[in-house]
């Protein structure tokens, strides 16, 4: 018995490589990578949260190609992956999505160091047995706005490699597959 | 001290989906992907191997953009991470990059099951200490040839889930992330 874990992917409000806070556009291949990770690593729902109306049609569209059309008769494993997707106008839909305010639990995220994260290790035990369902936010650009994070339960600690070598920009698509990894790997 | 670890991404010899030996296409983002995870993870080389001369100027021009374009003037973390980039025709020539070939181990990756893998726990304790460098080799498509597996000098075991979800379709931009930091991570 393992909590209910989903996963959101936030194209606002998020990072800029100024600090400002800004709308990222809608990656391809961001659909897919976490949507296959996510699928991989038992995750019930993976949220692509969009303000804007034409990036989540677009979101749908790919969605429904690989769910419904061609895409999915061809790769039939893709179909699989791209059925958790659901696309959202902002991540408190994707919450409300899965639970009354109170009943789910929202981690966060980050690259940079801000708070006290929790280890990936805790975050991992945390998840074992009965609770609330978590719903883990990862942002696009260089990473939630600090309100994002501010307003979560829990924030995740960065991934580090175990010698320093001094360098954390990794992709969301390498973040996310290695969180999960460390979160419900074997 | 550690061994010296370099990777490759291979487009040929790899397998489509009816498993025929075929050459993919470069994505772009897997250029970009894997360099960020192997700085991240130190790694020394990143190779990109690809036989035909009109992908491998591609692969290039990417580069060279980033690294002494405007791109890397845009953002200078980037640059960093291409600088890995090592443009070669077959995995012979990567191999050869870093040593005589009795001097340089071949590791591979299959998310499929060939032969006796490595786990990866043990694969994380050979790289300790001294000893030959380690070229860690990932296909696109549906991953490496046989002939490419027969002749490694060791196959890792794919990556898992903890608990079983059948599903073993990660990109290898998370597949990559994933074995790094299983290898190097924290």
């Amino acid at each position: 018995m393992t909590r209910r874990l989903a996963i959101a992917l936030v194209h606002h409000p998020v990072l800029d490589a100024r600090r400002s806070i800004v709308t990222t556009a809608v990656t391809n291949l961001d659909v897919h990578d976490l949507a296959r990770s996510a699928r991989t690593y038992g995750v019930s729902d993976y949220f692509i949260v969009h303000p804007i109306t034409a990036q989540r049609e677009l979101v749908q569209r790919i969605c429904d190609h690989w769910r419904d059309g061609a895409g999915g008769k061809r790769i039939p494993d893709r179909k699989l992956a791209l059925e958790l997707v659901r696309v959202v106008t902002s991540l408190a839909d994707a919450r409300d999505a899965l639970g009354a305010p109170g009943d789910v639990e929202v981690w966060v995220t980050a690259a940079r160091s801000v708070g006290t994260p929790v280890t990936l290790a805790e975050a991992r035990a945390r998840l074992e047995g009965d609770g609330r369902p978590v719903l883990l936010v990862f942002g696009t650009g260089w990473g939630l706005a600090d309100e994002v994070i501010l307003a979560a339960d829990a924030l995740l600690e960065p991934v580090r490699a175990r010698d320093a070598t001094g360098y954390n920009h990794l992709s969301v698509r390498a973040a996310c597959a290695i969180v999960l990894d460390r979160l419900r790997g074997a």
